[in-house]
């Protein structure tokens, strides 16, 4: 069986800009390696969620993974949770979390309790709780944030938010959001884990010298965008029997691999594996390489260009973009791969945002109805063959093509 | 009115093959006539159901007539009864049966009666026969095939398989599949019928010759796949107001013309006409163009392209290919016709399946906006200004052009 290989270039495709000859990033860019992998695919446009819809990044990876957001995504807490390294399972309530401080009248005082350096005593005193038969899970995240999970029968992501994101207001009662008893059983639990959470802290040693240094103490924890993963939802592998690994770097991203149930593949530190800008993403594809032997898809996540794009860095988006082209010579010389270059959504540099154009996507391996364009980029892709398609589409054409694809009918 | 020819050359389009230059059997092929027609027509790629779904052979020609599969298909029993001659009726279930033998415990020891020569006797015997109000109609096919058809009030397809499809158990046991009141009702009257045809069969003369001869009685009618059409399915004049006609050979397609109210043409045993890849398709072309003053549109179904791809005989499909072409000679020359020309899926020689990659579609006649692709091929009409379309957009399309299309709005 060919091996899938499924390069998605965050945030590659931008608008035409000005000080580049109204050339995009891409198109000024020399990329002869991605302009063969379009020579010898066939290529479209694809829109990632769908047409004029901006996509956010989780809810573009879930499209291109085949799971309709609509039906899939609650929020990002899940990804967050799963990116720090917790598990995260199908009925599992995951949040965004902070430790926070309040006063002796119970007022938040601070939202990040000082900006603590690190949660971790926080995270390993409440860690484990039990209430009413749902357990709470916490992890230290970077700074005063915490990864957050109720774990437990009859939850419900249909909670309104606990932290009020103001100060000098008392923390806020969860209320259930629909008339489920899930949803209201949920809020219950989650107001006396808030109670919970001062009275535990309160003799956390920590802060007792926290509050000896004159610093603020992290005597709460605060919780906001419940979400989950619906519990029939199936992993990639059973979804497209496909053993899938994700190499990338940053947390988001391996969030999203773990909660599809993709293996995430680590990079020991002197790897040059950022999830930024300075990235090694010749590391990057040499180690999927080396990986390839024990997966049938390996989904290849670089972050860079998205993030220069948000800083309006259009210069360093094309030189980025040239650094990536130079990694991706192996998977553009001839091989017996099925190779998949395409993006999430387009960043545009001159707004700094993410737009809902459409994404140039190529496909290049065996049986494909090749094409007669002659660059990989945002309006050659345009003329492919392979049409406009829909994020939901991709998977299953790969499917196909792999030959792998259930017959409707007889 | 412009007469309509909708020619279907099943599983033509493929994928590219190395062995024939990594062009696909239609480039190969020379077509003269397939690419002036495209030349003088409009072209694009058809998804026949959606983008990256394999289509079997019965849900691919309900979606090029513009009935959604999804809506309307349960089953192959249907077209299988239909097409071996038997009247189906929308309410009708029918099911793929076969003749078995069981022994004195009532265990299942051959699904095939020793397979039986014919079963006309056994079908006879049992046609006709009713249960509570529901009629049995039962009709020998090849071997020990049956086609059978529960007909009557308040039916269901919604019940489980009774054909065990292995041996030395009973059969089994038909359960409804839903909590409707039709449902299980439909279930108790199966397992009547089950009941029924054990005792019947026990006195079928040729039961004891067999028996005499050393060889299985066909002493139980085995059947599986209940499916049916919604009693609400419009007939295909009654959709269009077009009266229609189907030229082919091949059972199962037979089958669906007759299931949507076509007319059937029947071709004389020295026509040549077989459904196979030794079929006349001259005279297939020939018969359509002579009944044409009787019809408005007449749907002309070549089978053996996709016979032959499955086979892995690319060779010989672009043989067939030619053959085709040749056929179409009369429809390419200057005519006052509406011709299509497209398949109802990929066929992938080298797979030796069905496919889901997008068909070539191509639409001849007065006042449609000609592009300027010059042949029938993937690869070309992907190029056409058709764009990309759904099966379901096909007959929409072409009402559309014969100026019939309902407005929506005033």
């Amino acid at each position: 069986m060919q091996k899938i290989f499924f390069i998605i270039c965050d945030g590659l495709p931008d608008r035409p800009i000005a000080e580049l000859g109204y050339k995009t990033p891409l198109e000024a860019a020399k990329t002869p390696n991605l302009d063969k992998i379009a020579v010898d695919g066939i290529s479209g446009m694809m829109h990632v969620i769908d047409v004029g819809v901006r996509p956010g990044s989780d809810t573009a990876h879930l499209s291109l993974f085949g799971y309709d957001p609509y039906a899939y995504y609650s929020g990002r807490g899940i990804f967050e949770c799963a990116g720090i390294g917790m598990e995260v399972l199908p009925g599992d309530i995951a949040f965004r979390a902070n430790a926070g401080t309040i006063n002796d009248q119970g007022l938040v005082i601070n939202r990040r309790a000082g900006r603590i350096e690190s949660t971790k005593p926080v995270a390993d005193l409440l860690n484990g709780t039990e209430i009413d038969g749902v357990k709470f899970l916490l992890k230290e995240s970077l700074s005063h944030r915490i990864g957050l999970i109720a774990r437990g029968k009859n939850l419900s992501p249909q909670v309104s938010k606990q932290d009020p994101k103001q100060i000098d207001v008392l923390p806020l009662v969860v209320k259930p959001l629909d008339d489920s008893s899930q949803a209201k059983f949920t809020a219950e639990v989650l107001n006396k884990f808030t109670q919970l959470t001062i009275d535990k802290l309160k003799s956390l040693p920590i802060n007792e010298e926290r509050i000896k240094a004159g610093k603020l103490p992290a005597n709460i924890i605060l919780f906001r965008g419940a979400s989950w993963l619906p519990e029939n939802i199936l992993s990639f592998e059973e979804k497209y029997r496909l053993k899938a690994a994700f190499v990338g770097g940053a947390p988001m991203y391996r969030g999203v691999a773990k909660v599809l149930g993709m293996d995430v593949i680590e990079f020991d530190q002197n790897s040059g594996v950022t999830g930024l800008p300075n990235t090694n993403v010749e590391a990057k594809i040499k180690k999927a390489l080396a990986i390839a032997p024990d997966y049938d898809f390996i989904f290849i996540h670089i972050k860079g260009a998205d993030t220069l794009a948000e800083d309006g860095n259009y210069q360093g988006k094309v030189e980025f973009i040239e650094k990536i082209d130079k990694a991706m010579k192996p998977l553009a010389d001839p091989n017996d791969f099925l190779v998949v270059v395409t993006a999430d959504h387009t960043t545009s540099s001159q707004l700094k945002i993410h737009t809902a154009d459409p994404v140039p996507v190529t496909i290049k391996g065996e049986g494909v109805r090749t094409d007669d364009i002659n660059a990989y980029s945002e309006r050659e892709c345009a003329k492919g063959r392979m049409g406009q398609i829909r994020g939901e589409n991709l998977m299953p054409i790969i499917i196909d093509l792999m030959g792998l694809a259930e017959m409707y009918g007889a």
